[in-house]
């Protein structure tokens, strides 16, 4: 086993987000699970509710594309997978990774659908409710895993969203396998509670496999996937099946038990929660990252709490401060 | 002449912004003159400099779309013509300016070139710095030009980014003469030095020939046009020659002539400036839809400050809270 080039390489969705501010009243109108993702699964239902939307900002999104796109933002080494279209807003998607330094070398898929788009409606309590047009992303082929990327970095991180659609499962798949068989680590991140529901016996079975390394939920995926509302039985069934498990709590911080040894961190505090998109994606990074420099249990944590933080605290979910300089000032 | 249906109907450049954060060392380095724009006259020199770029966010711009979008925000009765191109990025501009209740109905172009972008550079100052690609937006035909509404409105709103390119040039030829004929007013923002350096003959006539009604420059703009760098002397020169003269100094504030009588306003004081992005727009969008309330030329230039002042304390130069509910409390 080589020493990996890269620090994680996600494979994810590659999604371009649409924000918009809107009250509460429209999500109960529109019949939307506040605070949860949902699949568009037609252009036509797409841009009917685009239409419905207030004006927006776009910027680039994705979980895992997110949870990079952070890491790099630390100075650590990343790849990305993901399928874009070769349209404007994959340009924007493709220019965006790369332009943080993430190695993205998939190649944009020609014709329809267009590159991902999620619609996130974010209510004036700060929390984003996800409607997601997977696009080209759901053609994610096996074919277009890079193999060699995978097999050199330390991390292998995936998104459960990208567990949807066929051709990116069976591409996840393959990739478990290549990481697996290089000796590298596994992290994998619960996504959504729906998308539990749709697919936790997959989860649970590559669990129960001992595929996963580095698990990340928060309460109510952890809910969902032990099917117990009791959060200390649920920590402890799912930490004795994988190695590190990771669950964040929103205002209560964080928890991590990592092989029998439990660390907890408090929520970093902010002025005001503006917008709650992308703040599980940085907790990750923050963690991946800490754990890529060889922090302990309980320093990883609290990267994850500041990288969160400071995601939060704007539009959007890709970091707008230097987290590098951010993370030395508070973990000193 | 009749009640005009709406308060403000604007012509300007159809443009999606693209707004990353740099240092000053960039902006030296690229040769760009900081604070100002330049135009980008290929879609090569375009993805070149996109290349350079950090990781952006993309929002709906384009100088007089920002003002009308403000005024809209304000509850006025607006309109906009510009043209973009049948791709991604003209469905976001077009997405955006309708959402918020403003009449659009330019038809989009169909092939090369693209929706206009704006490539915007901004320092830690907060000061913006702007690469213009016209692409589609310097194509806007005279035909184009829906007549009826032009003629229904109070105002007519040019930007002087326009007079650049030839087709649009006629079509403002062309709409100034339908306002006037209706017996409506035309205002006009000098938008630029540079853009000055190039076209103030053309502007100094339309002065001359007393074809603006209202006028609107900051300082640098208006030592150009008068070619006087003595401040009240531009300004008895320049109020000589148009009803309404308005000037924006920055955090000095902003000086209005209306026939003979002068009113002053302090800039407003905010936390910090995040991106000057649409300053002078929204200070024009606040100042118009005052005039089109029936507010004195005071209570006019205030509401251009506090417009101003929400757009610099956040990214973007589309208004990211209720204007409206603003005003109301600063103005009693």
């Amino acid at each position: 086993m080589s020493q990996p080039s890269y620090d994680v390489v996600a494979i994810g969705n590659a999604i371009v987000d649409i924000l918009s501010q809107c009250d509460d009243a429209f999500i109960a109108q529109e019949g939307m699970a506040k605070g949860s993702m949902q699949l568009m699964f037609s252009p036509a239902d797409a841009d009917a509710l685009y239409a419905k939307m207030g004006p927006g900002i776009e910027a680039s999104g994705g979980s895992a594309a997110n949870t990079v796109a952070g890491i790099a933002a630390m100075g650590g080494r990343c790849g990305f997978i993901g399928q874009v279209a070769d349209d404007q807003l994959g340009d924007v998607f493709a220019h965006d990774i790369r332009s943080v330094g993430i190695q993205f070398d998939t190649a944009a898929r020609t014709g329809e659908p267009t590159t991902a788009r999620c619609l996130i409606f974010v209510t004036p309590d700060g929390q984003r409710t996800m409607n997601t047009f997977l696009g080209a992303s759901q053609f994610l082929p096996e074919a277009a895993l890079d193999r060699q990327l995978i097999a050199d970095a330390a991390i292998l991180y995936l998104e459960g969203y990208l567990w949807d659609p066929e051709e990116p499962r069976a591409a996840m798949r393959a990739a478990i396998e290549v990481a697996r068989k290089g000796g590298r680590k596994v992290a994998f991140t619960l996504s959504d509670v729906f998308c539990i529901s749709r697919h936790g016996d997959d989860f649970r079975k590559l669990i129960a496999d001992g595929l996963i390394d580095i698990l990340f939920a928060n309460e109510n995926e952890l809910a969902a996937l032990t099917r117990t509302d009791e959060f200390e039985m649920a920590v402890a069934q799912l930490s004795a099946q994988v190695p590190t498990l990771v669950v964040t709590r929103g205002e209560q911080g964080a928890v991590a038990i990592q092989n029998g040894v439990r660390a907890e961190v408090d929520a970093e505090p902010i002025a005001a929660v503006v917008d709650t998109t992308g703040a599980g994606d940085l907790f990750a990074a923050g963690f991946l990252h800490g754990q890529a420099q060889g922090r302990d249990l309980q320093a990883s944590l609290k990267m994850g709490a500041v990288c969160a933080a400071e995601i939060i605290s704007h539009f959007g979910a890709r970091p707008q401060v230097d987290l590098k300089a951010l993370l030395a000032g508070r973990l000193g």
